[in-house]
């Protein structure tokens, strides 16, 4: 299915909001680069803010300043004309570049009589296998993530319950925005930066994209999903719990055991080579099989209304996802497996890790327990 | 310069990392939309996982979910059937792009014949002249990092000094990652992320992006620029001090001098209508009065070398620049202005505010002292 890489790799923007330059070059700048990859070469064109930056800290990189380029002043603000005198310079007219690449700057090229192919899938497909290094960063985050959550769930589990029902710290309500800036403090602390950690209570948790807003309440699902990314060397993890202060309702007990044994039923299907369907299609017969049907009906859809998983790396959604499309997992591959339900009536349960596929199986990055009721 | 924008305007891509869409959708979300505008017309096209929160949030946008867009399962995974389906349903042949617009998409399009065209400028040019709204969230981000500014300068007054020149509090030296930590927090508490707040102290602060990192030390430059964003509704703001603990060098004080009369002189030029090449000339020529020179050579670049300011919105870099470009200010305009000096065997010097251009004149969006010596 795949186009062959034969052509030299582009590719452009701000290194700290493009994941695969960051991949490639190694390099996190807030200023727009130029990078080309033809067979082991690779450069780097940056501005004049960033040049010694960029050749202290990259390694294998020639580092081009834009002054070393020769354009007049006119022309440096222009990244087509970068691109264009960095492959007059080293002699490439042919380029494959992601399929987002800007289509503006792509026609630019174009009337300079430079090819430029869109390849459809990933311009480095070797990041979804990761390297020991990249394990090592993820595990880190995903430490983090866990040990935020643990914080989260003990500070529910120690929460008293007022007359009305809310959760309660001292004379305090215990709310969602409370919790998750707890949640966001504590990542901090460690290096990390959690951006929309969801901290969701009741029929809100129906919504898997919903922060969460307001009192968190006895006997409702609270859905906690942890995503933090390091603020260094950029990785993510991503960790999500599920859980009820008191007494949960019996068809919300239900619906945790089914979550939990599609959880453990996608599981156990992991391993190299086995195709991504096949592991979602492990969670959705396990709900199934308990009596949990996915209705997509009138815009409010209930059940398991998502994917089973995706990567995790240098970007919080990334290749292999696990849903009904082809592909297989690999060695190395770092995947969620993070099946749920909801129901709009009742709101959403998810349990959510994230597990490196290894040549036997597949390993937590960093385990955490699981419980409904705290 | 600009072409006028008749046809239909196409965005699409992730609202919480596309400003632009966030900006004519009022919607943010961590999956893809697309977003078709059409004369007074707005349309978004949404994943079954966004529906009834995008229903909910916005105003004004008919919102459709793909499900009712009679999508076969294969073809929902892929924007450009999104896309195509929109505009079909509401008979649009001709979109406006913006320069960034992912290639292999608009290659897509058109081959089902439909016109993309891609434009140089911003898509929506309004965006530079701020609301009420939009400068009372950009004043609440400003004030944030004024208090965090504060909170900062005060560490650095009431440390102490070792024997070997390290700044000290109590036992433990206070370093560049301990003092970003701690207005990152800071920033946290108020609801904002500072996501690469600079602690630069010596020679390291002549890199204007270098983040910073080790001691701090007495009679050198420490330069401290925080650009927090809001956590909820995503404005910027933008202010860096810079600050020496103990006795400066006479080179150093001249130096401060400079870039606050430079500072001074850029701000006297702001008003509606004047060149942004002018107030860019208005700081060039302070630092030249002074005898602050700016040479470009042999990759270590080194005096005033780089622009004036830059519009602060939901992006941090956005339109207009100061700079030596064309273009005028307009009222409601909301820039930065910092000059600064960089000199690599001494280090760096910046101050920058963050204005709004008035009918009269400029005002700060929230004050913060200046001084050199702490």
């Amino acid at each position: 299915m795949r186009k062959k890489l034969t052509t030299a790799k582009l590719l452009l923007g701000l290194p700290a909001e493009t994941s695969d330059l960051q991949y490639a070059s190694g390099f996190r700048a807030p200023d727009p680069v130029v990078y080309l990859q033809t067979g082991r070469k690779r450069y780097m064109v940056v501005s004049v803010l960033e040049c010694g930056r960029a050749q202290r800290t990259t390694c294998g990189v020639h580092v081009l300043c834009i002054e070393e380029l020769g354009l007049p002043p006119a022309k440096r603000r222009s990244l087509t004309e970068w691109v264009a005198a960095l492959l007059k310079r080293v002699d490439v007219r042919e380029v494959t570049v992601h399929a987002s690449f800007p289509l503006l700057i792509a026609e630019s090229l174009r009337r300079r009589r430079i090819k430029v192919t869109p390849v459809a899938g990933p311009l480095f497909p070797q990041r979804a296998v990761k390297s020991k290094a990249e394990i090592a960063c993820i595990r880190e985050v995903q430490q983090s993530a866990v040990i935020a959550m643990r914080h989260a769930l003990r500070r529910i589990q120690s929460a008293t319950v007022d007359s009305s029902g809310c959760l309660r710290e001292g004379n305090k309500r215990l709310d969602a925005e409370t919790m998750r800036h707890g949640i966001d403090k504590l990542l901090l602390d460690r290096g990390c930066v959690g951006k929309d950690t969801i901290v969701a209570c009741g029929r809100g948790s129906a919504d898997p994209h919903e922060r969460g807003a307001g009192p968190l309440r006895v006997g409702e699902p609270i859905v906690i999903d942890i995503f933090p990314k390091h603020q260094e060397h950029g990785y993510w993890g991503d960790l999500t719990r599920t859980v009820v202060k008191g007494q949960p309702s019996k068809r919300l007990a239900q619906m945790y055991r089914a979550v939990k044994s599609a959880q453990r039923a996608a599981l156990q299907t992991i391993r190299p080579r086995v195709q991504v369907r096949s592991v979602h299609k492990a969670a959705q017969d396990a709900f199934v099989s308990r009596g949990f049907h996915t209705r997509a009906g009138n815009g409010k859809p209930e059940g398991f209304i998502h994917g089973t998983g995706h990567g995790v790396g240098l970007d919080i959604h990334e290749p292999p996802s696990i849903a009904p499309i082809p592909g297989v997992l690999r060695t190395g591959n770092v995947v969620t497996v993070e099946p749920g339900l909801y129901y709009p009536d009742i709101g959403g349960v998810r349990i959510e890790d994230t597990v490196l596929v290894t040549t036997s199986g597949w390993r937590y990055l960093y385990p955490c327990e699981k419980h409904l009721k705290l």
